[in-house]
Protein backbone atom coordinates (compact mmCIF):
# COMPACT_ATOMS: atom_id res chain seq x y z
CA UNK A 1 0.00 0.00 0.00
CA UNK A 2 1.32 3.41 -0.87
CA UNK A 3 -0.34 6.61 -0.76
CA UNK A 4 0.18 9.40 -3.33
CA UNK A 5 -0.86 13.09 -3.33
CA UNK A 6 -1.71 14.48 -6.90
CA UNK A 7 -2.17 17.79 -9.03
CA UNK A 8 -3.14 17.99 -12.23
CA UNK A 9 -2.93 21.72 -14.13
CA UNK A 10 -3.82 22.56 -17.09
CA UNK A 11 -1.88 25.39 -18.52
CA UNK A 12 -3.10 28.48 -20.84
CA UNK A 13 -6.85 27.48 -20.46
CA UNK A 14 -8.02 31.42 -20.33
CA UNK A 15 -9.39 31.23 -16.77
CA UNK A 16 -7.72 31.20 -13.45
CA UNK A 17 -10.49 29.23 -12.26
CA UNK A 18 -9.88 25.32 -12.37
CA UNK A 19 -13.08 24.03 -10.60
CA UNK A 20 -14.06 22.44 -14.00
CA UNK A 21 -11.18 20.51 -14.74
CA UNK A 22 -10.94 19.37 -11.10
CA UNK A 23 -14.40 17.98 -10.98
CA UNK A 24 -13.26 15.94 -13.97
CA UNK A 25 -10.73 15.04 -12.93
CA UNK A 26 -12.68 14.16 -10.05
CA UNK A 27 -15.24 11.79 -11.77
CA UNK A 28 -12.38 9.59 -13.52
CA UNK A 29 -11.32 9.23 -9.85
CA UNK A 30 -14.56 8.15 -8.69
CA UNK A 31 -14.65 5.84 -11.59
CA UNK A 32 -11.87 3.80 -11.24
CA UNK A 33 -10.96 3.86 -7.52
CA UNK A 34 -14.83 3.00 -7.51
CA UNK A 35 -14.57 -0.24 -9.91
CA UNK A 36 -15.04 -3.47 -8.34
CA UNK A 37 -11.64 -4.70 -6.38
CA UNK A 38 -9.95 -1.55 -6.58
CA UNK A 39 -8.90 -1.29 -3.36
CA UNK A 40 -8.31 2.43 -3.78
CA UNK A 41 -9.16 5.62 -1.81
CA UNK A 42 -8.92 9.03 -2.26
CA UNK A 43 -9.62 12.63 -0.94
CA UNK A 44 -9.81 15.89 -2.10
CA UNK A 45 -7.75 18.51 -0.33
CA UNK A 46 -7.61 22.24 -0.85
CA UNK A 47 -4.30 21.59 -2.86
CA UNK A 48 -4.00 17.82 -4.28
CA UNK A 49 -6.18 14.69 -4.29
CA UNK A 50 -4.66 11.83 -1.62
CA UNK A 51 -4.98 8.72 -3.28
CA UNK A 52 -4.08 5.34 -1.32
CA UNK A 53 -3.69 1.53 -2.94
CA UNK A 54 -1.54 -0.67 -4.36
CA UNK A 55 0.74 1.66 -6.15
CA UNK A 56 0.29 -0.04 -9.45
CA UNK A 57 -3.42 0.99 -9.64
CA UNK A 58 -2.18 4.45 -8.23
CA UNK A 59 0.14 4.78 -11.43
CA UNK A 60 -2.93 3.68 -13.59
CA UNK A 61 -5.64 6.08 -12.31
CA UNK A 62 -3.08 8.79 -12.38
CA UNK A 63 -2.25 8.49 -15.74
CA UNK A 64 -6.31 8.52 -16.77
CA UNK A 65 -6.55 11.45 -14.69
CA UNK A 66 -3.70 13.31 -16.40
CA UNK A 67 -5.22 12.55 -19.95
CA UNK A 68 -9.12 14.26 -18.40
CA UNK A 69 -8.08 18.07 -18.99
CA UNK A 70 -6.90 17.11 -22.92
CA UNK A 71 -10.21 15.33 -23.25
CA UNK A 72 -11.75 18.68 -21.84
CA UNK A 73 -9.61 21.40 -24.33
CA UNK A 74 -6.83 21.78 -22.63
CA UNK A 75 -3.24 21.74 -24.93
CA UNK A 76 -0.74 21.67 -21.81
CA UNK A 77 -1.16 20.13 -18.51
CA UNK A 78 1.40 20.24 -15.67
CA UNK A 79 0.94 16.98 -13.49
CA UNK A 80 2.64 16.72 -9.91
CA UNK A 81 2.50 13.32 -8.18
CA UNK A 82 4.04 12.29 -4.69
CA UNK A 83 4.25 9.47 -3.72
CA UNK A 84 5.40 7.99 -0.47
CA UNK A 85 6.03 3.93 -0.22
CA UNK A 86 6.24 2.30 2.91
CA UNK A 87 7.12 -1.56 3.43
CA UNK A 88 7.78 -2.18 6.86
CA UNK A 89 4.94 -1.52 8.42
CA UNK A 90 1.41 -0.80 6.60
CA UNK A 91 -0.28 2.25 7.66
CA UNK A 92 -3.42 3.82 5.91
CA UNK A 93 -3.78 7.78 5.08
CA UNK A 94 -5.63 7.75 8.01
CA UNK A 95 -3.10 6.13 10.48
CA UNK A 96 -0.65 8.89 9.47
CA UNK A 97 -2.56 11.62 10.69
CA UNK A 98 -3.96 9.59 13.91
CA UNK A 99 0.14 8.69 14.69
CA UNK A 100 1.26 12.11 14.36
CA UNK A 101 -1.92 13.48 16.17
CA UNK A 102 -1.02 11.15 19.44
CA UNK A 103 2.30 12.73 19.62
CA UNK A 104 0.79 16.16 19.64
CA UNK A 105 -1.50 14.74 22.56
CA UNK A 106 1.58 13.65 24.56
CA UNK A 107 0.10 9.38 23.63
CA UNK A 108 2.97 6.85 23.43
CA UNK B 1 -4.87 34.69 0.72
CA UNK B 2 -2.44 32.14 -0.49
CA UNK B 3 -2.58 28.57 0.37
CA UNK B 4 0.30 26.47 0.66
CA UNK B 5 0.78 22.72 0.66
CA UNK B 6 3.92 21.67 2.64
CA UNK B 7 6.15 18.21 3.49
CA UNK B 8 9.34 18.40 5.38
CA UNK B 9 11.30 15.19 5.32
CA UNK B 10 14.58 14.77 7.56
CA UNK B 11 16.69 12.64 5.75
CA UNK B 12 19.03 10.53 7.23
CA UNK B 13 17.62 9.84 10.42
CA UNK B 14 17.93 5.99 10.90
CA UNK B 15 14.40 5.45 11.35
CA UNK B 16 11.73 5.29 8.36
CA UNK B 17 8.60 6.84 11.65
CA UNK B 18 8.65 10.03 10.76
CA UNK B 19 5.63 10.89 13.01
CA UNK B 20 7.83 12.79 15.82
CA UNK B 21 9.29 15.31 13.13
CA UNK B 22 5.81 15.69 12.01
CA UNK B 23 4.70 16.24 15.69
CA UNK B 24 7.61 18.61 16.03
CA UNK B 25 6.84 20.72 12.60
CA UNK B 26 3.11 20.62 14.20
CA UNK B 27 3.72 22.04 17.31
CA UNK B 28 5.56 25.16 15.61
CA UNK B 29 2.94 25.57 12.97
CA UNK B 30 -0.07 25.79 16.32
CA UNK B 31 2.30 28.16 17.88
CA UNK B 32 2.55 30.27 15.26
CA UNK B 33 -0.43 30.17 13.19
CA UNK B 34 -2.82 30.72 16.90
CA UNK B 35 -0.53 33.91 17.53
CA UNK B 36 -2.81 36.75 18.21
CA UNK B 37 -3.42 38.56 14.53
CA UNK B 38 -1.54 35.59 12.20
CA UNK B 39 -4.85 35.53 10.85
CA UNK B 40 -3.02 31.66 9.44
CA UNK B 41 -5.31 28.65 9.82
CA UNK B 42 -3.89 25.14 8.97
CA UNK B 43 -4.65 21.53 8.28
CA UNK B 44 -2.64 17.83 8.62
CA UNK B 45 -3.48 15.39 5.56
CA UNK B 46 -1.63 12.41 5.54
CA UNK B 47 0.38 13.46 2.52
CA UNK B 48 1.49 17.74 3.67
CA UNK B 49 0.17 20.45 6.14
CA UNK B 50 -1.85 23.05 4.26
CA UNK B 51 -1.58 26.55 5.33
CA UNK B 52 -4.23 29.35 4.10
CA UNK B 53 -3.26 33.04 4.86
CA UNK B 54 -1.39 35.98 3.83
CA UNK B 55 1.48 34.49 2.27
CA UNK B 56 4.41 36.29 4.16
CA UNK B 57 2.69 34.83 7.09
CA UNK B 58 2.63 31.60 5.58
CA UNK B 59 6.33 31.61 4.31
CA UNK B 60 7.89 32.94 7.42
CA UNK B 61 6.29 30.19 9.33
CA UNK B 62 7.23 27.49 7.09
CA UNK B 63 10.93 28.95 7.37
CA UNK B 64 10.34 28.04 10.82
CA UNK B 65 9.04 24.57 10.91
CA UNK B 66 12.17 23.52 8.24
CA UNK B 67 14.24 24.51 10.87
CA UNK B 68 12.41 22.25 13.26
CA UNK B 69 13.84 18.82 12.32
CA UNK B 70 17.49 20.47 12.63
CA UNK B 71 17.01 21.18 15.95
CA UNK B 72 15.25 17.54 16.92
CA UNK B 73 18.85 15.98 15.67
CA UNK B 74 18.16 15.63 11.62
CA UNK B 75 21.26 16.70 9.63
CA UNK B 76 19.61 17.05 6.08
CA UNK B 77 16.20 18.11 5.47
CA UNK B 78 13.91 18.40 2.45
CA UNK B 79 10.95 20.66 2.47
CA UNK B 80 8.58 20.97 -0.31
CA UNK B 81 6.27 23.39 -0.85
CA UNK B 82 3.64 24.24 -3.19
CA UNK B 83 1.61 27.82 -3.20
CA UNK B 84 -1.53 28.84 -4.81
CA UNK B 85 -1.82 32.41 -5.11
CA UNK B 86 -4.76 33.39 -6.97
CA UNK B 87 -5.77 37.19 -6.52
CA UNK B 88 -8.73 37.61 -9.01
CA UNK B 89 -11.40 36.31 -6.23
CA UNK B 90 -10.76 35.36 -2.62
CA UNK B 91 -11.11 31.92 -2.01
CA UNK B 92 -10.35 30.34 1.08
CA UNK B 93 -8.77 26.56 1.57
CA UNK B 94 -12.64 25.19 1.95
CA UNK B 95 -14.36 26.96 -0.99
CA UNK B 96 -11.69 25.55 -3.35
CA UNK B 97 -12.70 21.85 -2.03
CA UNK B 98 -16.82 23.21 -1.75
CA UNK B 99 -16.28 24.63 -5.75
CA UNK B 100 -16.03 21.51 -6.77
CA UNK B 101 -17.81 19.57 -5.07
CA UNK B 102 -20.78 21.78 -6.74
CA UNK B 103 -19.38 21.11 -10.16
CA UNK B 104 -20.08 17.03 -8.99
CA UNK B 105 -22.50 17.33 -7.65
CA UNK B 106 -24.33 19.39 -10.65
CA UNK B 107 -25.31 22.22 -9.29
CA UNK B 108 -23.91 25.66 -11.31
CA UNK C 1 6.68 13.75 -26.05
CA UNK C 2 6.77 14.60 -22.37
CA UNK C 3 9.15 16.29 -19.98
CA UNK C 4 9.48 14.67 -16.14
CA UNK C 5 11.50 15.86 -13.24
CA UNK C 6 12.12 13.19 -10.94
CA UNK C 7 13.40 12.92 -7.74
CA UNK C 8 13.73 9.90 -5.73
CA UNK C 9 14.64 9.89 -1.86
CA UNK C 10 14.95 6.80 0.36
CA UNK C 11 13.73 8.02 4.14
CA UNK C 12 15.46 6.46 7.01
CA UNK C 13 18.27 4.76 5.87
CA UNK C 14 20.75 6.29 8.81
CA UNK C 15 22.95 8.70 6.62
CA UNK C 16 22.38 11.88 4.95
CA UNK C 17 24.32 10.83 2.03
CA UNK C 18 22.03 9.29 -0.87
CA UNK C 19 24.95 9.13 -3.84
CA UNK C 20 24.98 5.63 -3.99
CA UNK C 21 21.35 5.34 -4.28
CA UNK C 22 21.19 8.19 -6.46
CA UNK C 23 23.92 5.94 -8.49
CA UNK C 24 21.74 3.05 -8.37
CA UNK C 25 18.41 5.21 -9.66
CA UNK C 26 21.24 6.16 -12.46
CA UNK C 27 21.92 2.90 -13.39
CA UNK C 28 18.73 1.90 -13.95
CA UNK C 29 17.80 5.01 -16.09
CA UNK C 30 20.42 4.45 -18.56
CA UNK C 31 19.66 0.80 -19.09
CA UNK C 32 15.86 1.41 -19.83
CA UNK C 33 16.60 4.54 -21.63
CA UNK C 34 19.16 3.09 -23.57
CA UNK C 35 16.97 0.04 -24.67
CA UNK C 36 16.13 -0.23 -28.69
CA UNK C 37 13.73 2.41 -29.62
CA UNK C 38 13.51 3.34 -26.17
CA UNK C 39 13.26 7.14 -27.22
CA UNK C 40 14.28 8.33 -23.55
CA UNK C 41 16.92 10.85 -22.99
CA UNK C 42 17.21 12.36 -19.77
CA UNK C 43 19.64 14.50 -17.76
CA UNK C 44 20.89 14.61 -14.11
CA UNK C 45 20.49 17.65 -12.04
CA UNK C 46 21.29 18.80 -8.14
CA UNK C 47 17.77 18.27 -7.54
CA UNK C 48 16.69 15.67 -10.08
CA UNK C 49 16.43 13.91 -12.84
CA UNK C 50 14.98 15.13 -16.10
CA UNK C 51 13.63 12.63 -18.52
CA UNK C 52 11.79 13.24 -21.75
CA UNK C 53 10.25 10.65 -24.50
CA UNK C 54 6.57 9.26 -24.68
CA UNK C 55 4.72 9.84 -21.01
CA UNK C 56 3.87 6.33 -20.90
CA UNK C 57 7.78 5.13 -21.29
CA UNK C 58 8.68 7.63 -19.00
CA UNK C 59 6.00 6.82 -16.25
CA UNK C 60 7.31 2.98 -17.45
CA UNK C 61 10.93 3.78 -15.67
CA UNK C 62 9.79 5.99 -13.32
CA UNK C 63 7.63 3.07 -12.18
CA UNK C 64 11.09 1.00 -12.23
CA UNK C 65 13.25 3.48 -10.46
CA UNK C 66 11.08 4.10 -7.37
CA UNK C 67 11.74 0.50 -6.63
CA UNK C 68 15.95 0.93 -6.89
CA UNK C 69 16.03 1.96 -3.26
CA UNK C 70 13.76 -0.71 -1.93
CA UNK C 71 15.95 -3.40 -3.66
CA UNK C 72 19.10 -1.73 -1.78
CA UNK C 73 17.66 -2.41 1.53
CA UNK C 74 15.37 0.74 1.83
CA UNK C 75 12.54 0.61 3.51
CA UNK C 76 10.99 3.93 2.82
CA UNK C 77 10.74 5.92 -0.03
CA UNK C 78 9.90 9.50 -1.50
CA UNK C 79 9.31 9.62 -4.78
CA UNK C 80 7.96 13.25 -6.42
CA UNK C 81 7.28 13.44 -9.96
CA UNK C 82 6.34 16.66 -12.16
CA UNK C 83 5.85 16.44 -15.94
CA UNK C 84 4.87 18.63 -18.68
CA UNK C 85 2.50 17.64 -21.41
CA UNK C 86 2.31 20.06 -24.31
CA UNK C 87 0.78 18.85 -27.23
CA UNK C 88 0.37 21.94 -29.59
CA UNK C 89 3.63 22.52 -30.46
CA UNK C 90 6.44 20.08 -29.93
CA UNK C 91 9.10 21.55 -27.75
CA UNK C 92 11.90 19.08 -26.30
CA UNK C 93 14.07 20.11 -22.95
CA UNK C 94 17.12 21.67 -24.75
CA UNK C 95 13.95 23.67 -26.91
CA UNK C 96 12.43 24.77 -24.02
CA UNK C 97 15.34 26.13 -22.05
CA UNK C 98 16.29 27.94 -25.57
CA UNK C 99 12.82 29.71 -26.03
CA UNK C 100 13.52 31.37 -22.49
CA UNK C 101 17.61 31.78 -23.30
CA UNK C 102 16.67 33.65 -26.57
CA UNK C 103 13.53 36.00 -24.34
CA UNK C 104 16.55 37.25 -22.11
CA UNK C 105 18.45 37.86 -25.14
CA UNK C 106 15.95 39.78 -26.38
CA UNK C 107 15.20 37.83 -29.52
CA UNK C 108 11.69 37.32 -30.63
CA UNK D 1 24.21 26.42 2.11
CA UNK D 2 21.07 24.90 0.65
CA UNK D 3 20.00 24.37 -2.96
CA UNK D 4 16.40 24.91 -4.13
CA UNK D 5 14.46 23.70 -7.32
CA UNK D 6 12.09 26.27 -8.20
CA UNK D 7 8.95 26.34 -10.83
CA UNK D 8 6.71 29.14 -11.10
CA UNK D 9 3.48 28.85 -13.55
CA UNK D 10 1.58 31.24 -14.23
CA UNK D 11 -2.41 30.06 -14.51
CA UNK D 12 -5.42 31.29 -16.84
CA UNK D 13 -2.74 32.82 -19.43
CA UNK D 14 -4.68 32.47 -22.37
CA UNK D 15 -1.56 30.71 -24.04
CA UNK D 16 0.23 27.39 -23.48
CA UNK D 17 3.63 29.44 -23.81
CA UNK D 18 4.87 30.70 -20.83
CA UNK D 19 8.32 31.39 -22.19
CA UNK D 20 7.72 35.47 -21.63
CA UNK D 21 6.97 34.93 -17.81
CA UNK D 22 9.84 32.46 -17.32
CA UNK D 23 12.16 35.40 -18.79
CA UNK D 24 10.66 37.68 -16.65
CA UNK D 25 11.45 35.29 -13.92
CA UNK D 26 14.65 34.94 -14.82
CA UNK D 27 15.52 38.55 -14.81
CA UNK D 28 14.51 39.18 -11.33
CA UNK D 29 16.76 36.03 -9.99
CA UNK D 30 19.84 37.65 -12.21
CA UNK D 31 19.51 41.13 -10.83
CA UNK D 32 19.19 39.43 -6.90
CA UNK D 33 21.90 36.68 -7.29
CA UNK D 34 23.84 39.23 -9.07
CA UNK D 35 23.76 41.75 -6.84
CA UNK D 36 27.39 42.33 -4.41
CA UNK D 37 27.66 39.72 -1.66
CA UNK D 38 24.54 37.73 -2.86
CA UNK D 39 26.34 34.95 -2.91
CA UNK D 40 23.51 33.46 -4.85
CA UNK D 41 24.41 30.88 -7.95
CA UNK D 42 21.92 29.69 -10.63
CA UNK D 43 20.58 27.44 -13.48
CA UNK D 44 18.03 27.11 -15.77
CA UNK D 45 16.48 23.54 -16.51
CA UNK D 46 14.10 22.88 -18.77
CA UNK D 47 11.54 21.91 -15.54
CA UNK D 48 12.83 24.48 -12.91
CA UNK D 49 15.36 26.99 -11.76
CA UNK D 50 18.19 25.43 -9.80
CA UNK D 51 19.29 28.14 -7.10
CA UNK D 52 22.02 27.49 -4.31
CA UNK D 53 22.87 29.58 -1.87
CA UNK D 54 22.11 30.64 1.72
CA UNK D 55 18.42 29.65 2.82
CA UNK D 56 17.37 32.87 3.56
CA UNK D 57 18.85 34.78 0.34
CA UNK D 58 17.27 31.85 -1.53
CA UNK D 59 13.78 32.53 -0.25
CA UNK D 60 13.93 36.26 -0.03
CA UNK D 61 14.58 35.97 -4.03
CA UNK D 62 12.09 33.02 -4.99
CA UNK D 63 9.24 35.55 -3.04
CA UNK D 64 10.28 37.92 -5.71
CA UNK D 65 10.28 35.86 -8.17
CA UNK D 66 7.01 34.12 -7.20
CA UNK D 67 5.79 38.27 -7.68
CA UNK D 68 6.70 38.64 -11.65
CA UNK D 69 4.27 37.13 -13.51
CA UNK D 70 1.16 39.31 -11.24
CA UNK D 71 3.08 42.04 -12.71
CA UNK D 72 2.84 41.23 -16.30
CA UNK D 73 -0.74 40.03 -15.91
CA UNK D 74 -1.43 36.86 -14.70
CA UNK D 75 -3.83 36.77 -11.47
CA UNK D 76 -3.39 33.19 -10.82
CA UNK D 77 0.16 32.01 -10.07
CA UNK D 78 1.45 28.30 -8.57
CA UNK D 79 4.76 28.07 -7.12
CA UNK D 80 6.43 24.75 -6.38
CA UNK D 81 9.84 25.12 -4.31
CA UNK D 82 11.77 21.83 -3.21
CA UNK D 83 15.07 22.79 -0.73
CA UNK D 84 18.09 20.35 -0.12
CA UNK D 85 19.65 21.72 2.95
CA UNK D 86 22.13 19.44 4.48
CA UNK D 87 24.07 20.89 7.36
CA UNK D 88 26.77 18.07 7.95
CA UNK D 89 28.17 18.15 5.03
CA UNK D 90 28.80 21.42 2.60
CA UNK D 91 28.24 20.38 -1.08
CA UNK D 92 27.48 22.85 -3.83
CA UNK D 93 25.23 21.96 -6.55
CA UNK D 94 28.01 20.83 -8.95
CA UNK D 95 29.48 18.52 -5.84
CA UNK D 96 25.78 16.93 -5.77
CA UNK D 97 26.27 15.70 -9.22
CA UNK D 98 30.06 14.81 -9.23
CA UNK D 99 29.56 12.66 -6.42
CA UNK D 100 26.87 10.63 -8.03
CA UNK D 101 28.95 10.54 -11.41
CA UNK D 102 32.02 9.49 -9.27
CA UNK D 103 30.06 6.49 -7.89
CA UNK D 104 28.63 5.72 -11.77
CA UNK D 105 32.30 5.14 -13.03
CA UNK D 106 32.86 2.92 -10.31
CA UNK D 107 35.32 5.56 -8.27
CA UNK D 108 35.18 5.41 -4.47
Amino acid sequence: MAIAQVTIVPIGTGSTSLSDYVADLCRVLETEAGAAGSGVRYELTAMSTIIEGELDAILRIVRQMHESPFSHGAQRVSTSITIDDRRDRAGSSAQKVAWVEEKLRGVD
